[in-house]
């Protein structure tokens, strides 16, 4: 018997089914019915009147279906919106028409209450040793794949791109793509994978880590299934990072105390085995996240920055504001991430110093006020070019001057000035970062994508996302794999 | 001989002098020109036929002269934009002519190199036991005071409000203005002081301490003027702080080894004398502050919460995304700044529980999905009337759902349930805020100033605010004080 390929029918397939659409809920439908090939997609619905009745336009040239017993056996994918009442046989009649990968988004299962947990270890019994199908769930958002045309959510982009992701939290897996979208960073794939009692984050990462769309992998973790011996599934995601060759950025949540009671009510996970953790942190080149915002940024940093070798986990800070380069090292130290902000070193200096009339040749490198583009350019030149340097982070309000705004021809010399800048780091292999005060400046952050320049909201996080590249490149001790 | 108010003509100047203008740089003017009354205003440059050729229509009515001498005697505060050369003559020029307050823009001084430590010694020795005028900077961007009526900055708010800052930085004093105006906060007054060598921080903190305008104080420190003993200076600012009854926020720059030696080259600042700064933040109420972002985000909190009286340093944490929770909680807890998220306790659990379907009744509460606002608000009511609770932060995504959009009547649903809930909460002097995962949503966020409610980009950035505000209430032991 031919193995069946799960990820081919979950990631790209050919039939797809909705069960349990509601007409008060229709904008769940939008990913779906928007992108997929119409005749292939079934939606299944108590409420087939009102939908016809009222959504006539939306649902022209699909499948509606009142029964599921009418939709053709098989499905690649469908994904079930019902009651947890309704659940168990609505899966059982899925199991009988042999569809292959199911996405139960029904939640108050394992996670809620005492009947909630009945039902999910239910649910487990049938899709263990199950040949024929997988689950994706319950209690998540599902799976969004541009180039098997179809998204959970009619928020995400069309285009595709090389992240791929896979999370515990469906909201999170929302604010990921979301922000990483508007951020230049597009996907391969997000799955929200919930309670996950059959498909795992670790199965998914084994098919990331395989798969030639995706380049870099992006986790949000709470912890195992409470259906499996917690060392057992610990073991089994071990193996997958051990095997992975791509850079991971693994967000863990449950980390503190409060967190742990957070994750049991959120995915039933337990979260407690810390041991499991840290020897995972130590002996994978998997990269420890702490926060939302770290694992966006160091994302960023992996799309704009992934062909650069620093060398040292050093940085050059430039900026025209002196109060802002001090607290952002104060910040930068604060990090205890072992990051140098290291002064510029004589000759370089002395040079340096005769072509300014105010502000410091030090680093950080305050340039108040110089609005010499050539310069500006003769001394970040000289800067960049010190072999103790190995990232630049340079502090910029963009086109918009505080008080004033530039002509066109200024406009275009600072971009110019901004791309000859990338370049000059890039060709040394030492990655280029801007930080910029008005984070809501959104023509500005999308002219940087363009430049291809990532964009960050402090010193600070720049300096972090920076660290973390350093950190991947520079493997302190050779990794020894028991493979 | 009657005493002169240096700071009401400071502040409230009858007449105003900017020397130096530059056709160049002629925005600079903006903030003058365009507030303080037109025939007080005198503007001395260099340029003045290129002035009146080129800006004829915004210089109408203002007096422009080529020279000090042709303005009149006793200027009530003057700006001072030359070169460094030309500095000394200029401050000694108008020395002979009384002005009472001379704000320096001029950098290249102290914080430079040798020669411009000459020249601010040399102005050091001019006002030191002068008895007709005070000096403000070198090396900084000057006064706002809205209802004086002039700004350094054409940028700024011509609303005043209760707000007062000191700051040795120009550009975080850009940053923080403007932040706190988006943000609904306005000013009595914004002093950049720069290298501080006349007029200190500790000086404007008296003065702040006393106005009937303020009713904040924020302040941004690198350290002391190099030409006083910093023990000096250090027990000057200490008996301030003993002496001030208002909130005071207080950054202080320089607080690690990288961030002294950039203080250094900012404002020729000593920054190292810690055990000063650890008996200030020991012995007085000052309220210490790390970052800009915990500034900002403070100050918001004494915005819109400073009646609130909150007992215990504790919250309760209500979302729609259990990720966010999870991470919210771990993100709280890393901060060890003593902040309890205390589950919801018994009765009252049980009472929630039977009201949900899917989410946790713990702390976080995680309530995704439910849309009956009725039934949203009785679970509320329900749990921010625990005594143990102190504070609340609730996750909102605003009107604007991802992948729908709500109607008209939604949206007013929607804002009257978040004003009863601030109402709610505040009878019981507990303060209401929000996190906003899509902080650029500029509309939303200028409905929450109008609600007064205080909105923060994360939990953990909200936690922080309250926990501020709430040792502030709370001081541990009763302050000693030697007056």
């Amino acid at each position: 018997m031919k193995q069946i390929d799960f990820y081919k029918k979950l990631f790209y397939p050919k039939t797809l089914a909705f069960i349990g659409a509601n007409p008060r809920r229709v904008w769940h439908l939008n990913g779906y019915i928007n992108r997929f090939p119409k005749d292939s997609l079934y939606i299944v619905s108590n409420y087939c009147d009102d939908l016809k009745e009222n959504f006539e336009e939306l649902l022209q040239g699909v499948n509606l279906c009142s029964e599921i017993s009418e939709i053709p056996d098989g499905i690649d994918h469908s994904v079930i919106s019902v009651g947890r009442k309704r659940l168990l046989e609505t899966i059982e009649t899925c199991l009988d028409k042999k569809f292959y990968t199911i996405h139960v988004f029904s939640a108050g299962t394992g996670e809620f209450d005492e009947k909630g947990f009945e039902i999910e270890s239910q649910l487990y019994k049938l899709f263990k040793n199950n040949e024929n199908s997988r689950l994706v769930g319950p209690n998540c958002m599902g799976i969004y794949s541009p180039r098997g045309k179809y998204s959970y959510s009619g928020g995400f982009s069309e285009k595709a791109g090389n992240f791929a992701l896979v999370s515990q939290s469906g909201d999170l897996t929302n604010r990921i793509v979301g922000s990483l979208n508007a951020r230049g960073a597009y996907f391969s794939y997000a799955a929200s994978v919930g309670n996950s009692i059959s498909l795992r984050s670790s199965d998914l990462i084994d098919y990331y880590n395989k798969d030639d769309n995706t380049d870099v992998i992006l986790s949000y973790m709470e912890g195992f299934s409470q259906f499996r011996k917690s060392e057992y599934e610990g073991r089994k995601l071990f193996e997958s990072l051990k095997k992975n060759r791509k850079p991971l950025l693994l967000l863990k949540g449950g980390t503190s105390d409060l967190g742990k009671r957070a994750a049991s009510s959120h995915t039933g996970s337990l979260a407690s085995q810390d041991e499991i953790w840290n020897s995972i942190y130590k002996q994978t080149n998997a990269i420890p996240i702490e926060s939302l915002e770290e694992l966006l940024d160091t994302a960023v940093m992996f799309r704009f920055c992934s062909n650069c070798e620093p060398k040292h986990n050093s940085l050059l800070m430039i900026t025209y504001s002196g109060g802002s380069s001090v607290l952002g090292v104060d910040a930068i130290s604060r990090l205890n991430a072992g990051i140098d902000v290291p002064a510029i070193q004589e000759p370089t200096h002395s040079k340096m110093k005769e072509l300014i009339r105010v502000g410091s040749i030090s680093n950080p490198l305050d340039l108040p006020g110089l609005r010499d583009e050539e310069k500006r350019f003769k001394l970040f030149k000289l800067a960049v070019s010190e072999e103790y340097i190995s990232g630049i982070i340079q502090l910029t309000s963009g086109p918009r001057f505080f008080g004033r705004s530039m002509s066109k021809e200024e406009i275009e010399k600072y971009y110019a000035n901004l791309r000859r800048s990338k370049e000059t780091c890039n060709k040394l292999g030492k990655p280029f970062m801007v930080t910029i005060p008005n984070s809501n400046d959104n023509d500005f952050r999308t002219k940087l994508i363009e430049l291809e320049i990532p964009a960050f909201n402090s010193f600070s996080r720049a300096a972090k996302a920076f660290s973390n590249l350093y950190r991947y490149k520079n493997p302190k001790n050779p990794r020894i794999l028991h493979e």
